[in-house]
């Protein structure tokens, strides 16, 4: 062992702690402990064919050398991507700060107040924008905003017609998400050209996506197509681009009842594709229609203001039956980002960059018109459309030469895009490309008087208050510190694998280099982009056992719906378009039957027996009863009640000879890798999440990356390009993989391919043996949890010999039935002790899940296990009666600071137990700021965006 | 006004804002304000030739053109300077983090418990690698902490004589700082080749300087000659390098006094030279005699351990008649990732990485003899000196061709080092260069037997605790949450300017191109560094007025030095060797006058008048009785009491008159930037305080940067090239500036390189009309506290029209004399308002010394205005009675929340009002870890090195 190795650095405990945690659990070596734990049927002896660890020095430099394969010219492509200044005060505090990064989903809301005030201010300055009255924390990206727009609008939509109405001047890539969305929904999508008006539009649909400005950069008055839709009972998405709304009248101005779009030109860099921050806000009336996360004003114990995730979708919240999206993740960091842009620049700053962008692109066009050229609009933001016929190409190739990429239209128009980071000296060399000479005369507004913007925007006062640098770190840092993340203790939160996000893994993403490259640069601009997407690809394929892999599913739910959408394809390639019975089990993850459902499947429960595993015996009775018309069954593994189920070969084979195929939701490879590869022991496809397995931060609840692994025949139906299927894609886009057939499930061709350096590190310094070494660490830790454990609360699953795979449930319903202590309660009294919540009441109502990873160290472990151990002692003193049920430490958690140093103090117990109970240090805790929070208050008044500054005065 | 522009955010105060402060102080325009407050006969009208404003991204963009002017080769030169891998979550999160870099010095210790932990980390790792009882917490360099070393042994050594012997085999640039030193002095600086023993050394002399391993790379038993030294009662220094003494016998143990040293290659970047920590270590009872900084452990208030600065130094505590050591910062941000790299990589991993170096030299040297070549000794660390007769350029060149730098010794020999980053391949382009075959053979380890290390050292559980990179994390986030840095909010200290450290001035300096270069590259290698050290050369010029500047000094009191230095070569050089009076206001700086001393000067005290203004009169007084021995003038300007002094250009005046020079202290030179040059209004030199005016951050505590700037006479007496009058000074060094004849004063030609980045860009992006705003919003930032406080404190001083300048002093003397409140009291008291203090007594007793700075808005200016103003009000109620003087919350503060939310509350005031005083949230309340320090405990009970973890038990 060198001490560089970075294994040793990712894995907690050292030699000596293992030493001791195998006593513990009683296990002379870690790999007996494996071949006890796991089942001989799944279990892989073959190794895994990786490139041999590499050091961190090493990583940097190879990431280095990759970087220096692309190219950063300045973009001008446009079509939803720009080019931004991150402010730098922003980037350091905020994207490059583990504070934020490492942060979870902010579920626990009395330990997240710092990151939902910034997502509050998202959602308050995508609403003013937008002039709608709720949008929510954030959407994946305008791709799939778009494309939820359209599901929102049928729930929503009186008119039973089948079809929406898309305007031809969408981006090609949102075209693409919600055709691939609307055909396994029955939705027939109907491209128009609008731009004559509503005379265009059919006699019947259900709902109208409008863009604005268009893709072509043309900005018209939509008015009168919002009323026409208005007629026939039709909703109308507006996709509008904030920062011309700054300039402009918006969408709500003009009727439309939903707006979806991108903030990533709001400091988020272009970063290959993603990930961004999308958005969708709705006008009032659809509010408790919106899919994703909501976050609102609610009240603490005391009465206090406290945020929280208002009208909870998460996944374990979503009802199979009511299942409409699988949404379950937001790109948290990338919205604080974008939120916090806004609050730096105000609304006069925004103002400010609209006005200068603009008057770049219209000093470009009044160029190009000196110089004889044609603009296709007269009217426009940021973006004009110039038509050279037949020189198309030549002229690209030529603005290409000088450093500057443009978006070739067609054989005979040029689309170019201005952004805050355009200048005069770059507008000379556009006009050289075009060969026309400088433009010096006047230049006139472009934009259309009459929809000039005249209504107010982000008039609170947190976007007014935070203008200088030292100002901003402040109110940076300010949030950071009410929030708990990875930086101050363990996160054991079960299934979602809060292991370290090692800072070499993070660096690079920052780079120019890979931060600030569009989409559909050509291909000879990102070469070492694309030999790291294939790197990565084909070693998570290698850790899978898959024949293909593609990261293009920016999330996991996305990858559970690119995985069911290739089984559709693969049954209906053969003919089997009567298919679509998909079988999940009932302990499975809500989000599981929410993408069969968005896949086109009909889901049918399987029943659990009462040790937790799949019930073979309801399920060979499942099969029976569907038959021909079985397409798949989705299973996760290790079951969500992290147990090693023995029976999966057999679960795999039933399935395969009834002529299903087999979904494993990767959920949980983090208990597998080196031990077993899901596509080697029967199953046909799987999503991964790199944001637990592969090292991607939560990010605070996002970014995820969803990668799906498939077998060899389901590869031909694995997400294809956005751009394929249209005739307005870059010529030059290209693919890092081979071809691929199926639906695009995000707006770019690779997903959050900015952040794929994260797992290409991870996987890299770890190598085969690190990787095996972690799924070890891993397991003998949550062994080592439930060892300890036991005997204080009980443990609900195991599997072989007892043991359970990489996490457990410990059972606190007898000790609730009997004291009426909730696992709310323990988990909040957690909070006092320095600790965030296992997850609470997945899978199972009245448990606590936990998962410790392979990233803690035996003292965090055992402080972990000394404070569940205080914290059943605790209980027993409300059980003998010590302390009353309706008073004692574990109702009133969280204790803040301000409680304990009241003036009076009436409660039973001292004020020592509650600010400082068993192994909590004097010096430096951590305190909630806020009390319990009251969630249904606040979802019985629902207040989604900043509240005035007098309701926290005290 | 543009979104974009770099003043804006620098500026606290937005229009609005900088309207309202006028009305307070009663002026219409910050121009008239300006007029008022500034003496005409000093004020520029000329405006500041510089280039105009850059914003962030256009900077960002020069300074990536400049750093790819640099060329990063593997460096092999060695000599003090080595290649290493700073732990990436070490560089994020300290020199990457405001939590650290925006620190002040530790001095309110108790809001300052983070880093003291981490140096007292430094301390104990440096004390226990050399063998020594007490290591102070780091020196500026190796070269600075060598010559305080040569003058703590004169204070020490019985020996009478003037001679100081230096061990041939030194680095040459420490050799330059030494004899730079020593000749002001008196010292007899000796250089001996002691590589036959003790039979070389002189009868008599009064220490002895070794270093270990020698330059040369030798590594030598030198007990024989610390015992022949001790026996004429000389004290014996060793210059050792740390990551040898893992494996070799430490100082202590071969019987030395005194280590010194630098840290460098613990994980600190080489930076062309700087800025690292040195070191400087004793034996028991030399321990009252060190200079710098010693933390030590003490006791709070309720007897809890507590760390702060032990046998203080500091400037204020300088005594002018005992200054020994002009030494008042220290290099804090570079000695915390020294200290964390040790805690990181503990005892076993420092040794693993001291052998793996090893092994690579023992191999380079195996096959550079394999190929019939030379080495000068068979013993060595890391370096090895290799004989190519005539062949020395040659070789270098060939090597450098290969992307290798080696050390050209001389036309013979070529020095090599190997360090952590040392690989295989390096060793083949090594072989490759001197024409030798690669060696795959056997390889002897090349360390004498006799000299192996068996001691134990960095056995506190704190090297042991922290291995895994989630446990590092943790513990830095940790000791910095204990912390009070600008980013939590203003640290209003007097003549410290606490402006921002903008994120994009810092973001360069870890770049690899200005973070990897040693000092003596090849001037083909590092011309964007150099140009980069030229314009901010003459940037400097334009502001001060001054004819050429040296940024060689690597703090203020270097840079003090440094121009007195010129002076007296000036001086020298024109047969005034009788020039030896320094005049010194009374109200100076400490520095001043060791500063003074350290020059070979006498310190003559001049009055001051009870306006606090130099004493004209008494100037007068003290020239006459000094006429032909007067040498110069020591002032500060605005004066230490915040002033501008009207009578500057008249005492000038007085003094050029009688053949003396003008020192201005350019610590104030915030106050005048774009309205007043000291060049320009009489004086002859400067030091400028880069971490003052021109945003280099504290980190804490250092690094400083002080370089000086002087009128054309003075320009051939800057600091030389340390390098430039050795024999083994390497060939291609060349210089940035002209040529400079003075002494070096530190070890680096360009000091503390690797920081300029950071006012070259401040510079760059302010131009001259922002540079020139902020001093005017300085000045008005300080008139208006000065003016909302002075009904409730009095201003002590005022200038022209009863205004300050940057800063103003509040007299607490009466009210103390009044009620016992003192200020520390109300020091500690602002704690718990969530400020750090202002400068507590100096310049004088009994008052607070309060700079805003240009940086700080009107919020904050006012929160911290409210905050005094309600403290004025609880030091009402002590007055009244209602509180009695031995228990308020003035005399506890400050009140840590262990204390607020204790079990029983016996004082005379509530809760609430210790914890929450008026205007403190009650969310994300920052409290101090510990209750008030008693300093004098711990100073009558020195305890230097980390304390058992037993001592922190409840």
């Amino acid at each position: 062992m060198t001490a560089s190795s970075f294994a040793d650095r990712h894995i907690g405990p050292d030699r000596d702690s293992e030493r001791r945690m195998l006593d513990q659990v009683g296990y002379g070596t870690v790999d007996e402990l494996m071949d006890a734990a796991i089942p001989e049927v799944i279990r892989w002896h073959g190794g895994l064919d990786l490139p041999p660890a590499a050091s961190e020095a090493e990583v940097i430099a190879e990431l280095r050398a990759l970087a220096d394969r692309n190219t950063v010219n300045v973009s001008m492509i446009g079509l939803g991507y720009y080019g931004t200044h991150t402010p730098a005060v922003i980037r350091r505090n905020v994207l490059e700060s583990p504070s934020w990064y490492t942060a979870y989903t902010p579920y626990q809301p009395e330990i997240s107040q710092g990151r939902l005030e910034a997502l509050l201010n998202f959602q308050t300055m995508v609403s003013d924008l937008t002039g709608l009255t709720t949008a929510n924390s954030s959407m994946l990206d305008e791709g799939t905003a778009a494309a939820e727009a359209m599901t929102l609008a049928r729930r929503s939509s009186k008119n039973a017609s089948p079809v929406y109405v898309v305007d031809a001047d969408t981006l090609p890539q949102t075209l693409a998400v919600i055709e691939g969305r609307a055909e396994p929904l029955g939705i027939i999508v109907r491209v128009v050209d609008l731009s004559a008006g509503a005379s265009a539009l059919p006699a019947d649909f259900f709902g109208l996506h409008l863009q604005y400005p268009g893709a072509s950069g043309a900005v018209r008055d939509q008015a009168d197509l919002v009323a026409a839709a208005h007629e026939v009972g039709a909703l109308v998405t507006v996709a509008a681009d904030l920062l011309a709304l700054t300039l402009l009248r918006s969408p709500g101005e003009i009727g439309a009842d939903i707006a979806a779009g991108t903030t990533q030109r709001f400091g988020v860099p272009m970063g290959f594709g993603g990930p961004h921050a999308g958005y969708l806000a709705v006008r009032k009336g659809l509010e408790r229609t919106l899919p994703g996360r909501l976050v609102g004003v609610s009240k603490d114990a005391d009465g206090a203001p406290a945020y929280r995730l208002a009208l909870q979708t998460r996944e374990q919240h979503i009802r199979r039956e009511k299942a409409t999206s699988n949404i379950c993740t937001a790109q948290v960091l990338l919205a604080v980002i974008a939120s916090m842009y806004a609050v730096y620049h105000g609304p006069d700053g925004l103002r400010e960059i609209a006005r200068r962008t603009h008057a770049r692109a219209a000093k470009l066009a009044a160029g190009l018109r000196a110089g004889g050229l044609a603009i296709d609009s007269d009217a426009f933001f940021d973006t004009v459309t110039v038509s050279v016929p037949g020189r198309a190409a030549a002229v690209v190739a030529a603005a290409a030469a000088h450093g500057v990429n443009l978006r070739q239209v067609d054989a005979d128009r040029v689309g170019i895009a201005c952004d805050e980071t355009t200048t005069d000296a770059h507008l000379a060399l556009v006009w050289q490309a075009f060969g026309v000479p400088a433009y010096t005369g006047d230049v006139d507004v472009a934009l259309p008087s009459g929809l000039a913007r005249t209504s107010e925007f982000m008039t609170h006062p947190v976007f007014h208050a935070h203008r200088s640098e030292t100002a901003m770190l402040r109110y940076l840092r300010r949030l950071s510190d009410l929030d708990y993340a990875l930086d101050r203790g363990m996160i054991p939160l079960g299934s979602c694998t809060m292991k370290l996000n090692a800072t070499t893994e993070m660096e690079s993403i920052t780079w120019p280099e890979f931060a600030n490259i569009h989409p559909h640069a050509p291909a000879s601009q990102t070469s070492g982009y694309r030999e790291l997407i294939t790197s990565l690809e084909s070693w998570l394929a290698e850790v899978t056992g898959y024949d293909a892999v593609s990261v293009q599913p920016n999330a996991g739910s996305q990858g559970e719906l690119a995985g069911l959408l290739a089984i559709r394809g693969y049954h209906r390639s053969r003919g089997g378009h009567d298919r679509d019975v998909c079988l999940i089990p009932s302990s499975a993850h809500g989000t599981n039957a929410a993408s069969a459902v968005m896949a086109g499947m009909r889901v049918v429960v399987v029943a659990c027996d009462e040790d937790g595993n799949v019930d073979l015996v309801d399920l060979d009775a499942k099969i029976a009863a569907h038959a021909s018309r079985l397409a798949a069954i989705m299973v996760t593994y290790p079951s969500t009640h992290g147990v090693y189920e023995t029976g999966i070969a057999s679960l795999c084979a039933k399935v395969h000879d009834a002529g299903g195929q087999v979904y494993v939701d990767g959920a949980n490879l983090n208990a597998l890798v080196g031990f077993a590869k899901p596509g080697r022991f029967g199953a046909d496809v799987s999503h991964l999440n790199l944001h637990k397995t592969f090292c991607i931060p939560h990010g605070g609840g996002g970014p995820g990356v969803g990668p799906i692994g498939v077998r060899g025949h389901l590869a031909p139906f694995l997400p294809g390009d956005p751009l394929g299927a249209t005739s307005s894609r870059t010529s030059h886009s290209a693919r890092a993989g081979g071809t691929a057939g199926g639906a695009a499930v995000s707006a770019a061709r690779h997903g959050s391919a900015g952040i794929l350096p994260i797992p290409w590190a991870y996987l890299r310094m770890m190598g085969a043996e690190g990787l095996t070494r972690a799924t070890g660490a891993a397991v003998l830790a949550a062994n080592y949890v439930a060892a300890r454990l036991r005997e204080h609360y009980p443990v609900l699953y195991s599997g072989n010999k007892g043991l359970v795979a990489h996490e457990c449930i410990l059972d606190l319903r007898p000790l609730t039935k009997a004291t009426g202590v909730t696992v709310d309660d323990v988990a909040k009294r957690l909070i006092d002790y320095g600790f965030h919540a296992p997850t609470m009441s997945f899978p199972v109502a009245g448990t606590l899940m936990v998962e410790p990873t392979e990233s803690e160290d035996l003292a965090e472990l055992d402080r972990f296990c000394d404070a569940m151990i205080a914290i059943r002692q605790e209980i027993e003193s409300v059980a003998s009666g010590t302390w009353p049920r309706d008073d004692n430490p574990l109702v009133n958690a969280p204790h803040t600071a301000s409680m304990v140093s009241g003036d009076e103090w009436s409660h039973a117990y001292p004020r020592s137990v509650a600010a400082y109970p068993f192994g909590v240090s004097r010096v430096g805790k951590y305190w909630a700021p806020v009390r319990r929070i009251d969630g249904a208050f606040g979802d019985r008044n629902l207040v989604c965006s900043c509240p005035s500054p007098e309701a926290f005065e005290d």
